[in-house]
């Protein structure tokens, strides 16, 4: 049971959670706070949350929970701005996409042995965003990983635990750089390799001809181009180190693969192309099989 | 109206073909060709062919129309067998992905003088393929392109649009380099990157774990890399040049994001990922309001 809970930016994950919990009755208060009267005014409006402030330090004034769900690269200075106010016994905790960045901030605003902070992502998305976009039932199935460090407080971890389950979701837990490594090849790696195919037929010649005639699998293929750019700004910063590797990895396959066309060889291609094949209808077969348990996010950062 | 169509491989495109021209009567025999009998016996089972051959020679007899919809990497081979036999006003026709290849080959086989090849492409695909799959409308409001060279007879051109015309087929004409590089850059491209993408993360130490933790994005991303291998692999080989130079213009492309991300330019990134998302979304708009003219296909090749 949380007695206030504090949301920085009430978009779809900060508003989807404050719904999931006010529905449960958990929550006594849920108090709104960004830069935007005219949007906090609009979640009060949705039945989001309780009240809202645009002042950082009376808004954590007495709470014991509270979520970081604003834009990555704000966290740093918000961190800096709620410090003096945040009470001792309050839980911290965040949604951001990538955990070593914000960690990384926390220690440097705190200090290295900050032991309430807990790191999270919540893994879910709808093609819409903004508060408007919030549904109480966003989380259910949904996965949540939260990232402790190992001077992490059981009882802030235990806290942050008991929220997420509360909205019906399916925790998890990993180390920081696990965490960052996988999303960087799961979510961060097709974004920017979306982004960069787009960009590279923008600087076609043809490049009338070419989105007059591109198909099906160019709209699913580059779907993803059409996320928030200032959003995948922050995630390419925060997660810097992974990103850049995993380009270079991926580079090095796109380089083998160029010379297996040039070199005409068949078998080489064929063997790597099902390969791939193998791998990717085991994994929607995987997918299938636990379909129940843990839901797909359409939009997943 | 055909007096004798042979359809030399009976599969998705082929059958669907058969399958509209005799719905229309605009056939008065269809006669299908390959190397296996118990495939064909299926074709005629399901009444999509008329009548079925394993002799390339005694198919094309009579015959004036002949459509090669076989795997790329097999058409030379039957250029070379039906030669002896096609009749003189014949009009030959094909379906392959890449223009380039084929035009070439039959050059080869038959003289640069040849009038009677109209190279085609139609852009239609379903998940599944196999006769099985073949449908009578497959082919309304889809795009065929047909890429006929200067010498090509005005005759055999006309017999060949008044063929996919019957289809309910929207018909595109453009000259055979432009083609292939459309093609590298909106499907060619795309599967390799797939097919490259999925193989960088089978390489990784913590593979288990990313594909288990692979969300939405991904899937709709590598959708096309459970594509078919060997068809993959004769596109690649036909369509070498424009592949190559896709990929070399792409990888500068990662070069230049990475750059960025490294020197955290996130101005350069924003800039770089908000033209992306305006060309997509725009593409996207164009794609609605173009709708009702030309279907998307949901496996175009």
């Amino acid at each position: 049971m949380i007695r206030k809970l504090v949301i920085f930016g009430v978009g779809l994950i900060g508003g989807s959670l404050a719904l999931a919990l006010r529905g449960a009755n958990y929550c006594q208060t849920v108090v709104g706070c960004s830069r935007n009267a005219a949007h906090l005014q609009k979640a009060i409006d949705l039945g989001v949350i309780d009240s809202f402030t645009l002042d950082p330090q009376a808004a954590v004034q007495d709470a014991d929970m509270v979520l970081l769900a604003v834009p990555m690269g704000a966290m740093g200075r918000l961190l800096e701005q709620i410090k003096p106010a945040l009470p001792a016994d309050a839980v911290l905790t965040d949604a951001g996409s990538t955990k070593g960045s914000i960690v990384a901030e926390v220690e440097q605003v705190f200090g290295k042995g900050f032991t309430r902070f807990v790191p999270g992502h919540p893994i879910a998305g709808r093609e819409k965003s903004g508060v408007e976009a919030a549904i109480p039932d966003l989380y259910i199935n949904r996965r949540v990983i939260l990232t402790p460090l190992p001077h992490t407080d059981p009882t802030a971890l235990r806290a942050v635990e008991d929220m997420w389950r509360m909205t019906g979701a399916v925790l998890e837990s990993m180390p920081v750089a696990l965490h960052d490594s996988v999303l960087a090849a799961t979510s961060h790696l097709p974004h920017v390799l979306a982004f960069s195919l787009v960009d590279t037929l923008l600087n076609l010649p043809m490049r009338e001809d070419i989105f007059r005639y591109a198909a099906g699998g160019f709209r699913d293929f580059t779907r993803i181009a059409s996320s928030d750019p200032v959003m995948w700004r922050d995630i390419c910063l925060a997660n810097k180190d992974s990103i850049v590797e995993m380009i270079g990895k991926l580079q090095a396959d796109l380089s083998e693969f160029a010379t297996l066309v040039e070199r005409q060889d068949g078998e080489g291609l064929y063997t790597r192309m099902s390969r791939a094949k193998q791998a990717r209808d085991s994994y929607i077969a995987y997918l299938e099989n636990h379909k129940a348990s843990v839901q797909e996010t359409q939009d997943d950062q």
